[in-house]
């Protein structure tokens, strides 16, 4: 089995700029992450968009949906804003592509200490290899169906609607 | 769906100690690695050893498989060395438990740079969930039957049998 | 020799708010740092505020002034922000103590990758011991006098003012 | 004022090696650190080994001097392992130099958390740019003349004999 990651920016690719002295956007961290992880499966890495998931339009979304359609890999990570990953994965959900396809990012940084990030990537890369076709959202240790989702912003959680 | 997760030593916990001036065990580091990965599902830690996985003797082995067969959770993640992970996944597999039952472990220790270790926890959490009932060896983004793994030493993989 | 060391916040200071999604302030991450420091002469550390030196108002760098009056240490660290350190080290300076006084920040946050935070507050806690009574700036690895340093914003470094 | 500065391995530069699974050394890592510095002071590095200061010979030690003795720089700061920076220390303090030479070293290897190496560089480039010419010891925050230090195993500190 292969994998296709997907970046588009969201909290775990943000990094400090120094002269600015605040957090932003500058080359995708995917590729050294992923190195780090020492992965022996095949990954195709797709920078769509390195972006605060607040600041998507929909074109943004409908670019991601047109990575995920485009793959040949069956099996997709999207690393992605928390703020609008429920909405991201609703558009392309919508979709029914023949594909396991999970969203994960970060209440953290990766290059902040303490994040969660390079966990929930792992996590991600895990399910995505067994999961059914389907849009799901993969946050805290926990996979959601992309129905099914929603961010508890006071506590900084994803839950189930219901 | 709640996890077990049992820590017995290995790279993965392995500390500097900086009087002896070389790495070694203390106390696990696994409450902090769980706090930090956010973990919304229920999560029992047990450390059953700290050690290293070349100084493990049959005891060791079957003080690992009594846990998992004591185990209320069904989905059991085992933090191990590497170098005798497939032995220990021979005897646990051996014994049939219904469970899922996944063991992972790092090639740098979690406190060092470029550790694969948070990563592979992540991967084994989202795997365990999924995965059938019976014994397997998460690593380098790999699920692997515990009757079909090793580790090639030289590349510092794990890799199938055949 | 003893010091004292007077947090007042800035870029060294700045945490990651997970709920916020930006960076701001919390608890004062000296007593961290100094413990890891190791260091072996009396320390006596004293947090006089938590804020960015942009929103530090007259009053702030009074109190500071303060401070450093009332402080019985002949050897005093100020970690402050970069973007107004220069007009704290004049009040300071002006104030003509009998004591050495050295400010000191971070570029990058001491809990993101690759700050140089730990090594300014090395440099800094290893200056004040040997210096002449006054009032210094040491950034990038250099001792300014505090009516001859500036910023240089666009290239993110201190220079001297001729 | 420029700078030399001279690995020559010790616990500072300690990597872990995982295909071995111990610690050991390879490159040195200086180059990446200094960078991280931000120094704009003018600074030549130069690798005279990168060994455990436990293995040095005789030889090793006279390599050490005659890079302090060639130097350019009149400040030279030299990484090394604690366990014998204070016979080296005897070494070069026997030649009498007109220079400022300040050894330092690590306690936890730079790339394990909570190292103090960092710090302790911060702290010997500081000091070697205020003190008269002479050979130093500089740990915990503390200098140390070269014929007045001892290390203290069992606390793991470096203390003034008398």
């Amino acid at each position: 089995m292969s994998l296709r990651i997907i970046a588009t920016g969201g909290t775990f690719e943000k990094h400090y700029d120094e002269l600015q002295g605040k957090l932003g956007f500058a080359e995708s961290q995917l590729p050294e992450v992923l190195k780090r992880a020492r992965l022996t499966v095949p990954v195709e890495l797709e920078v769509v968009s390195l972006i605060d998931s607040l600041d998507m339009v929909d074109q943004d979304r409908q670019d991601i949906l047109e990575s995920c359609r485009k793959s040949t890999e069956k099996a997709i990570v999207i690393i992605h804003g928390t703020d609008t990953m429920r909405e991201t994965a609703e558009v392309i959900g919508a979709a029914k592509l023949d594909k396991a396809i999970v969203l994960t990012g970060a209440m953290i940084p990766y290059k902040i200490d303490n994040s969660d990030a390079f966990f929930n990537l792992g996590f991600a890369c895990g399910v995505v290899q067994l999961l059914s076709p389907g849009v799901y959202v993969a946050m805290n240790g926990q996979v959601f169906a992309w129905d099914n989702v929603q961010k508890d912003r006071s506590a900084g959680i994803f839950v189930s609607k219901s």
